[in-house]
């Protein structure tokens, strides 16, 4: 059968076409997505960053929500119309990464949405393995908002985030502002720097305090909020040599500092200040399933309000458009495409 | 009374002279220095790289072992005779880094040696808190080491290093040699990459593997002995650019790298593969008490073999000859200057 997708097509350029969809083989479930978020690394596929990794014409989408259509042969526990997300994770369970534990860093990896099709379509198959259970009580346009709350998880916990601390995350759009509300969740005192005036505003409407590095000097502020002794923890979320300073320069003695964004090129990183104050710099990618089900947990408890952080919902024939809209940057906070919305060529197609 | 003591007095500038001790005040102890190591950073000071912190003329030293000779008001526990050496700092027990219990990156550290008077004389009046007491069994020669051996004691606590992992040391010289036996003592598998022939001949005689990075690729090295993995752990300890990238580039996922050498300006770091690898970067600076009495023991029971490490030994009036001589580089390992010997300017002088 056919499907509509989203598709990459070359760089600045997407698509939505009918697709050929695959029945669910052995160990496989099919999906019908209802709500995918659009993710800052679908952005970074969308401008040709990632062209050496991704082969267009592509399907995007790993921020998801959806149900159970067909489950294939040797499934067991899932059944047709059940709530669910997908942890977009394939690994080879051999490489020295896996045997170490650490499958989420799998040396071939398979990172379904980039490696491998996406959720932007109607109908999606992937293994059984990576759905998680989700609650019936969760609306789905929130769960698409489950991923990213783990990478937040998985971030605080690396940075080992305790009660009492105080933190400060230098970034505030979606995944500095869930890492936000996350370490606030384990009792840490939390603020953030962020360029965006929609963005700042947002934060504070969530009781978040936002402070704007253009017009304030970081270091200062977070001197006069800690006593003089700099903060335990930073998260540097912004992708910026001028965050990756700012994350360094809060920091007081053993503060860890948790790398977040991705910098593509070398960063020059004060090193004796990593000396003299013995700091810690932590590297975080990803999540593992114990993230993906605490941030189911977190997003159905309303600990994350996620109906706060989706500024809008486009159907899946719009996500070119919304895609374009994103360019502008800091406006918006979390863009879903709705797969169950404007869907009528795939009907039609699958008649 | 006077002492005869190594003073600098400028860039490139060293001298002998006779200068005025003070006798032993409230809580403080006079020592007889025996035996006074030459480190890296003396040669920094020598050099007027530290200029900005120290004050000409300056009494070097602070890798020392010696004996108390009077004891001042208020000190118990301490007699003429005792063997000790002396952990050479002062803190302030207020601001936030003691405060939070790290007393060792004091803001106001006084580090006995740099910023006041340090060990190179022949009577040498510190805090008896500074005292950490010796078997009467451990050569005093050999005792002049347990400073350095405390930092890298420090160093292979703050990496976590555990039995049976795989440890690469960038740089071989004695603080990168201390840090592999120590390494080795906690159950590493170590190796070392180290330039001087040398250092390599002297750490192949301690039965420690030493590549040399000059004629191999480390990181092709460390594949192959990792099977493939890379290493557990990896300790910069050369200072250069290029021990930077190699430290980064051996360590397997979740390795620890841990920064022991000082990098005065800012280095170009892959925070790319921090994050893809999830890498930990751990800054180590100086030691506590519970370090300096574990490496007490260590140079005592012959883990850190004291005499294999020393050089040479100069008497005090030739300390400025040798510090000449050190500028050669790699064909020493540790130089100790003798404070007992050749000393009858300073005697006469007392008398």
């Amino acid at each position: 059968m056919t499907t509509l997708a989203v598709r990459y097509t070359a760089a600045r350029s997407l698509d939505t076409a009918s697709v050929e969809t695959s029945p669910p083989g052995t160990g496989e479930v099919e999906l019908a997505p209802a709500f995918v978020g659009i993710c800052g690394t679908d952005l970074h596929i969308f401008h040709g960053d990632m062209d050496a990794r991704v082969a267009a014409p592509a399907v995007l989408g790993h921020e998801m929500s959806g149900r159970v259509v067909r489950v294939g042969p040797d499934v067991e526990g899932w059944q047709p119309g059940d709530a669910v997300t997908v942890m977009p994770l394939r690994w080879d369970d051999a490489c020295p990464a896996c045997r170490a534990g650490h499958q989420h860093i799998c040396r071939r990896l398979d990172f379904i949405g980039i490696d491998s099709p996406g959720a932007m379509q109607q109908r999606w198959t992937v293994p059984a393995a990576t759905l998680v259970r989700l609650p019936h009580t969760l609306p789905l346009d929130h769960a698409a908002l489950v991923e990213p709350t783990a990478v937040a998880v998985h971030d605080v916990g690396r940075a080992g985030v305790r009660e009492g601390e105080k933190v400060v995350v230098v970034g505030g759009g979606p995944v500095g502002v869930l890492i936000a509300l996350v370490a606030r969740a384990a009792g840490a005192d939390v603020r953030i720097a962020e360029l965006s005036p929609h963005r700042r505003a947002l934060a504070q409407q969530l009781g978040l305090t936002a402070w704007d590095p253009a017009t304030a000097d970081i270091t200062h502020l977070v001197n006069a909020w800690t006593e003089d002794a700099g903060a335990d923890v930073a998260f540097e979320v912004s992708g910026a040599a001028g965050g990756v300073d700012t994350a360094v320069d809060v920091l007081g003695v053993r503060g860890r500092l948790c790398l977040v964004a991705i910098h593509p090129r070398p960063r020059e990183i004060d090193l004796h200040r990593f000396f003299w104050r013995e700091l810690t710099l932590v590297g975080a990618r990803l999540y593992d399933r114990t993230d993906f089900e605490n941030a189911v947990a977190l997003v159905a408890d309303g600990t994350v309000p996620a109906q706060r952080l989706i500024s809008k919902i486009v159907p899946l024939t719009q996500a070119p458009a919304a895609f374009e809209a994103l360019e502008g940057g800091g406006d918006v906070m979390k863009i879903l495409v709705d797969c169950t919305a404007g869907a009528d060529a795939a009907e039609g197609a699958a008649a």
